[in-house]
């Protein structure tokens, strides 16, 4: 019997190649304004962009929303990227109906629906795929607008390596694997450090909508003064820790891993991760790649087909 | 035999009148400047006092780090409190030494410790606690400087309330006694809207630091676009849900919840509370205060004395 009915393996295989083309979704697209700051609206697998674009981009203020409503302080001052995958997320929309009413601009990035009608810019991503494996299309149009914008610098360099690094789709492959083999039945709970929080984040969604599984995740250094003291009542047969590494981590946060890897393997089991490549694009992307082909893998085990999100649906419906 | 050997009890039945001191403990002090932003740093239970805030004030940009390092956009128009029970927290340190390296004056919220020797302004609150339990001397400084350089509005009403609704001891006493008697080995997953995020991570840290046990959190709108389709493959015997309900919430989180809660029931147990108040600093309080008391009364029935947190204690010597 066939589990992967989608084919989301394809998909995976082709992650590559879509960042590549994502890359060029905003050729020429600029945005012209005086900006204080950046807002990325959005929900789930769209608003992962937002994440993604907190983490690097570290010289302006970004904020991102994933509710109904934007802050107070928004207006024509605030760029605004307004990410929903099927464009007609409720949530994205009444944040883009609010911005506009504060006098931002909204660039929306969707493959059409309300968004791509509402938006004042638009960039329109090719349809087909489940909003989460779409993050190449969803993230890399935000970088290249803020890049022909002159708001961001972008090094050509990362960008090659970060298409060179999850090139090697047998490495993710294989790691992933192994990772889900670790997990199968237990709770996985993701830590990296802040630096990588969103591709944490990111690992943990993943389990829980291609693998349907409960998964958690937490970030170093904060992580050490709360959740580490809940370890006293960890179960090994509960849970299991996937540890991100970070060769450009803080020493003190380098340090914090291995005295907490020490402590965790006395409760539960404890697997590692190195996040690849020297910029941190690369570094994202290698985790977020990881985690798509780990959840793959434990839907595989778990023979659930990984590509349906029937909850959502349901859910969608009953709100009506 | 004495569970409770350092009278947490006592602590958190003292709590509203250190609410009440703590609003007094700005008196006078004000910060003189152009900001465009406000960061707040901290740790732990004393950068709950930032999570907080962010909730509070939505019509200023504000940044909570917990790490070591600041994001690069911080500069002399920064208003940057850095919060630290002991004053000796190195992730606070770093933070605040490299603020003032970029020209920001910081105002520092703690015992003593380094911190008081560094800050601009100093906020010396009382010490003899475990800082998270001195939140309300933490927090309400912050708004009483924002409150008294012109940053920001607070209502007097909302102050008052906000005491009125903490002084109901026994209801916290009980409905948290109540709550954690429907945790007890369970892992207790807590969901409030994105509004009272910080309210929901709180209760979640409570649970880990008092009862020692592992607690996980999230927030609506966002949890219904990936966390709930690992309930598929929820247990009822390992995980119960506490679900946080706001009658500020918007009316299509309040039906989401609705709808999330037949389907939560499917597979785990759930609990209900729901924030006190009018004011949204009453409602957060009551969460707060709420969480204290379950978490207290968790420890209790797993014979834990609450007060000590002996794993951070020797995560900092290993430290060194």
């Amino acid at each position: 019997m066939v589990i992967d009915k989608s084919n989301m393996r394809q998909v995976l295989t082709d992650f590559p190649q879509q960042c590549r083309e994502g890359m060029g979704l905003a050729k020429g697209v600029t945005v012209k304004g005086q900006f204080n700051n950046i807002l990325v609206c959005g929900m789930g697998g769209s608003a992962i962009a937002g994440d993604l674009l907190k983490m690097y981009v570290t010289d302006k203020p970004v904020y991102v929303v994933k509710d109904y409503r934007i802050p107070d302080f928004v207006d024509q001052h605030t760029l605004v990227f307004a990410v929903s995958y099927s464009g007609n997320t409720e949530e994205t929309l009444s944040t883009l109906v609010e911005a506009k009413n504060r006098g931002a601009k909204v660039v929306g990035i969707t493959t059409g629906g309300q968004l791509a009608d509402l938006a004042d810019t638009l960039i329109k991503v090719p349809a087909g795929l489940q909003p989460r494996n779409a993050v190449g299309y969803l993230f890399f149009p935000i970088i290249g607008i803020l890049y022909n914008s002159g708001i961001i610098e972008v090094k050509n360099n990362d960008l090659n390596e970060m298409l060179k690094v999850v090139g090697d789709i047998n490495y993710f492959d294989e790691k992933g694997k192994e990772l889900a083999m670790k997990i199968k039945d237990k709770t996985a709970i993701i830590y990296s450090s802040a630096t990588l929080g969103a591709c944490a984040y990111r690992f943990k969604c993943e389990i829980n909508e291609n693998a349907k599984s409960p998964a958690f995740f937490h970030v170093f250094p904060e992580m050490c003064h709360n959740e580490i003291v809940g370890f006293e009542g960890m179960e090994r047969s509960k849970f299991v820790i996937l540890l991100v590494r970070n060769r450009s981590d803080h020493e003190r946060i380098k340090k914090r891993m291995e005295v907490c890897k020490d402590l965790f393997e006395e409760r539960v089991d404890v697997e590692e991760m190195t996040s690849l490549g020297d910029s941190l694009l690369a570094k994202m992307f290698s985790i977020i790649y990881l985690g798509d082909w780990t959840s793959y893998h434990l839907a595989m085990w778990k023979r659930i087909d990984p590509t349906p999100v029937h909850v959502i649906e349901n859910l969608k419906r009953a709100l009506g």
